[in-house]
This record gives C-alpha cells, structure tokens and sequence, in this order.
C-alpha cells in the first residue's frame, strides 16, 4: 500500500498539506485539494488510522458481549447495534461469552487496554460481573431488567408478561402454567413477577406445580421443562413459555405426548424471533423492537464515549403482543 | 485509568523497567519484577495497546463479512471464527453487510486504512466485489464453493446436495423437485449441480417443472417457492430444499395446502440450524460443520497475517447426511 510520502510527491505539496487536505479540507485551497485527491486516488492511498488511534487515544470500535451470538433474538439487536455504530464511524467488536464470566473479563479488558472505547452488555444479570466493580468505562446494557443503575435500554417485562397472562385470562383460561429461564436469571424474575400480578389480580390461585424452570432459554431445554408439563396429572390450558426457543421445544413434547395445540393446550412465547410465525402451529409471542434496542443502546455507548449527554439514562420502549394460531380459548372440559 | 508514570513512581523503577517488565520480563531482575507487578496491580493498571498496534503497524483484529448475522448458519460459523481468534488474542470485527457491496467496500476500508489485519469471507460469490480487484490483505473465503484461487474452507456442496438425491432416489423417489436459491448464488449452482448429476446417474428424465428458484435464502421465500410446488399438477414425492430455511417454509406452504409431510411428499434441508430437529416434523438435512469452518478459517487467516504458510489452501471439510422424519419413502400411487 502506498504511503503519504508517494501521495506529497505525487501531487507537489507537502505532507502537511495532504494531512490537512484529508483532515480539514477547510484549510487548503481548493487546487491543492484537487491535486491532493487526484494522487490519492491514483495511488488507492488509504491513511493508517492506527497513527489516529495513538494520537487520540481512541479505538473507533465497541465491544458486545453477548451470551451467544448464535442466538436468534441477541443476533438481532446485535446487527441494530452493527448499523448505528457504522453509521457514526465505529467497528464492532465481537464478545460471545458463552456465558462464561472468564470470556467477559477478557473483552472488559479490551477496553481496559484501549483497544475498544466502551462496551454494550446483553447479558441482562451483574451478579459476580467485574463490569460493576470495574466499570469505570463508558458501558450500555441492552435488553435488561429493571433495578440497573447504569445506562440501559430494553422494554418493560414485568408488563409484558403480565399482558401474555391477561390475554390467556380474557379467552376464559383460569389453570395458566409457565416456564422459566434460570430461576436466578433476571428476565425470568421479572417475567415471573408479571406472570404472578396477573393471576393475583383475576384471583386466581396460584399452584407452584405450574410453575416450571428450564435448564436455559434453548429448545433443548423447552423439549425436557415441556414433557414435565405433558406428564402433569391435570393438563393446565394455557402455558406461557418466557422465549421462543422454549415455546417451541415444548411444543414438540406436548405434540409428541399426544396433546393438540391450542385445541388442549395454548402455548405463548416471548421475542417473537423469525422462526415463531413459521412454526407449526405459528407461535403467539411478545415482538420485542430488537434492532431498534440495539440502535439505540449503540447510540447511547457512542454518546457517553464522545462525551455528549445523554437525555435519558433509561429507555424503555414499547413491545407488542402478536396472536397467532398457537392460542385460543379454553377447551370445554 | 492509571498510566506508566505512575506505576513507575509506586514501584520505584525507571518506566523503561516498567515497560521491559511488562513486555520482556526475563531483561529485568526478580526483585524489579515483583516490585511492577505489584505496582501494576495496585493501581489496576493496563498498558494502552494503541501504542502497540502504533508500532507494530498492526491492529490484531480481524473482519468477518457476512450477508447476515442474524442468519443461523452463519452466525455459527461466526462463533467458531470468534473462538479461534481470541484463542490467538485477535478481536473479530462485525462486518454485517445485509448482502451490499457498500457496506462490503466499507469493511474493507477497515483493512486499507490498517484497524483490521485480514477479512474472513462469508458471501460464497465474489461476483462484482471490490475484493478480488484490491486483494492485497490477508483473506480466507469461508463456507464458498468451488472455483475459489483464494484461500477458503468449505464442504463439497455439489457432493453433499448428489448424496441427498440419492438418498430419495434409495427410498424409491423419481419425481424429485428442489428450491434453489438465487440462480446466480454459488451455493445454488454447486448443489444444483449435484442435483443434477444424482438424477442423470440414475436415468431419471429432468423435468424444469421440478426445479424452482427461490427470491433468497429466507423462510418467507420458501413459503412462497412451497407453495408455487403445492399448485403443480403432478405433486412430486420428494423435494430438496438447499437451505433448512426454505425448507421450513415450504413445509409451512405444503401443509397449508393440505399435505403431509412426509406421506405425501419428503422433504430435506441443508446446514443442520439448530431449529431443523425442533420443526415439526423434524427435517432431513446436511449436517456442515458450521464452527470447524469458522475456527479453521480463523486460523489459516492469521497464519498468513503471521507470515506462516499455510500447508493448505483449501480446505474441504465432511459432512453428514441426517435423516429424520420429514422423509420416508415413496407413497403408493
């Protein structure tokens, strides 16, 4: 690649000059900036911006952390998060923490060593995070929960929640099960907590035999929490799962054990990823605005890098709850 | 964040020692050693790597560019590539290009201008790409087709796609029809070819009828090419759809139309995405060893931006054949 030297050679000026006309157009006359852009061209010169990044003490780049990026929802609002930062001139660094806090120290230190400006978290718990304790860089959470006190964006589950469970009410279900994340996941808490509100406020009793964990949000988890369900002695009619991925996987053992969904059981799922509407039967979800999260956490972490303020420390956006054929009224006993 | 200066004056060494310590420990005595790294530690201090990528003129990082991170064949070659690299302590960059050469020119900025080392190639066409005319960077194709004088890691997808034709043909299948992709796609045109070849070996007539192209690579073009296959006159027995998308699509389109799968009609994907054996019914496909893609291509990148020579410049991975229940043999006339 050809340097600046070749380019100052090339068009007859300086160095100093080709760096302004590249810099601060502004500052060099309009025949220099000809001449200068002319040879840059000829000579496909690109500046080595590892020379700005020294200068400025500044990568241009952002880290995600993200507990899978094979995930269907986190792809998402991690290519929300791709546009927004290559709209403002940043790279984004790749952090797939598999889940492992070791894996997410090694990406906390990437901008501890400056090679990236700040960090998007989805990870939605700061249980045993070193962020908390080190977090003395600019840092977004994206899809969280309630109760962060750092910069965050995400929608309101507790509510969303609670409207899955007051639609299974309205079309007469009374016996409404649901499976959980991780019992110490905070989206499974906070999904809990709306799930709970909700039969409280129909004064419906709660029964703890309706309530199941998962080992994890996949499918393969949804396939064993939905055979516990399939195994119950009195079928609940309505089961909300709190993902898509479970929804799914509980499904296929709801099927497999004989039941018909929705004619015995209606199942809800949570994100509303690709895959709901074309599943058998279509899946009734929450659609969170997944790339619009990432925009906008993107947008907040290049703010707080850059200096500018914030107007709001805590976005929460709106959700939508999609019917699809996966739900219908109570069977007639 | 503390500097050099200051973990040289707690320490009580030059900053010279400080740096040999930290970069060349074996250049300093035991005693100035601990007394650093106790420093270090007490003040959490992190040496700036800009000056390093400054100096060595590199950025130890790398670009992907895929046509979509949302994509769940990609976004697992993606996860292999992310481990390779930080296993060598190389960052991957997220090149998403939503399949646009300018979103792709802006990636390979990134190379040019030096904040990336080398780029990983999803998109298996270089059909109008800019990298073929400014290849002078390190770059390996990943999950491409044959015909690639780059680097590249791959499976025989001509191979692959011949292995599924003769799979229905072995259950007694004649009228056989596949979904492609896009005509110009290379992974169309290689799995097309093994269509064809399966077909032509076995003295079964070509019918174009049978041969139907998707808008992409997407579900919603597969219930859009399903049903275009549900209105045929002559329904076939068997389809192979050359991604496990178009197949989830199709199935959704064949069932509306009122047919079962696989009684009236077998049905088989390819890439083995974590949702085929969750669909109903579990779908029939080409198992690719999405992370063994990523990880090797991650490797064979940054052995050439290392100088070390690659003993192969392309490398063909297997791939296996799994069969479920989407398919079956040939219903009775």
């Amino acid at each position: 690649m050809s340097n600046i030297r070749e380019v100052s050679r090339l068009a007859g000026v300086s160095t100093a000059t080709v760096s302004r006309a590249l810099r601060n157009p502004e500052l060099v006359s309009k025949e220099s900036q000809r001449k200068v852009m002319e040879a840059v061209e000829r000579l496909n010169y690109r500046p080595n911006m590892l020379a700005r990044n020294f200068r400025s003490e500044r990568s241009y780049s952002i880290v995600i952390l993200t507990p899978s990026i094979a995930s269907p929802f986190y792809s998402r609002v991690t290519r929300g998060v791709e546009l927004a930062a290559q709209n403002r001139g940043y790279s984004v660094l790749l952090g797939d923490t598999r889940d492992s806090l070791r894996r997410e120290d090694e990406y906390i230190e990437l901008v501890e060593t400056r090679l990236a400006d700040g960090i998007i978290q989805f990870r939605p718990s700061e249980e045993n995070s070193e962020i908390a304790r080190r977090a003395n860089f600019p840092i977004v959470y994206a899809c969280g929960c309630a109760d962060t006190a750092l910069p965050s964006v995400r929608i309101d589950n507790i509510e969303a929640a609670r409207s899955i469970v007051n639609y299974f009410l309205s079309l007469g279900h009374r016996r409404i099960a649901t499976i959980c994340g991780q019992p110490e996941n905070p989206h499974s808490i906070d999904r809990l907590v709306g799930y709970r509100r909700a039969l409280q406020e129909a004064d419906v009793t709660l029964d703890p035999e309706l309530i199941v964990h998962a080992d994890d949000y996949s499918m393969a988890s949804g396939v064993k929490a939905g055979s516990r369900i399939a195994r119950l002695n009195d079928l609940p009619t309505a089961l909300f799962c709190m993902n898509d991925e479970i929804a799914i996987g509980a499904i296929q053992s709801l099927k497999r054990a004989g039941f018909s969904v929705p004619e015995d059981i209606s199942v809800a799922g949570f994100d509303n990823i690709d895959f709901a509407r074309h599943y058998d039967p279509p899946l009734t979800t929450i659609d969170q605005p997944s790339d619009e999260i990432g925009q906008i956490a993107c947008n907040m972490l290049i703010d707080q890098i850059e200096g500018r303020p914030n107007s709001q420390n805590n976005v929460i956006l709106d959700y939508d709850l999609i019917v699809r054929a996966s739900s219908g009224t109570v069977r007639p006993d």
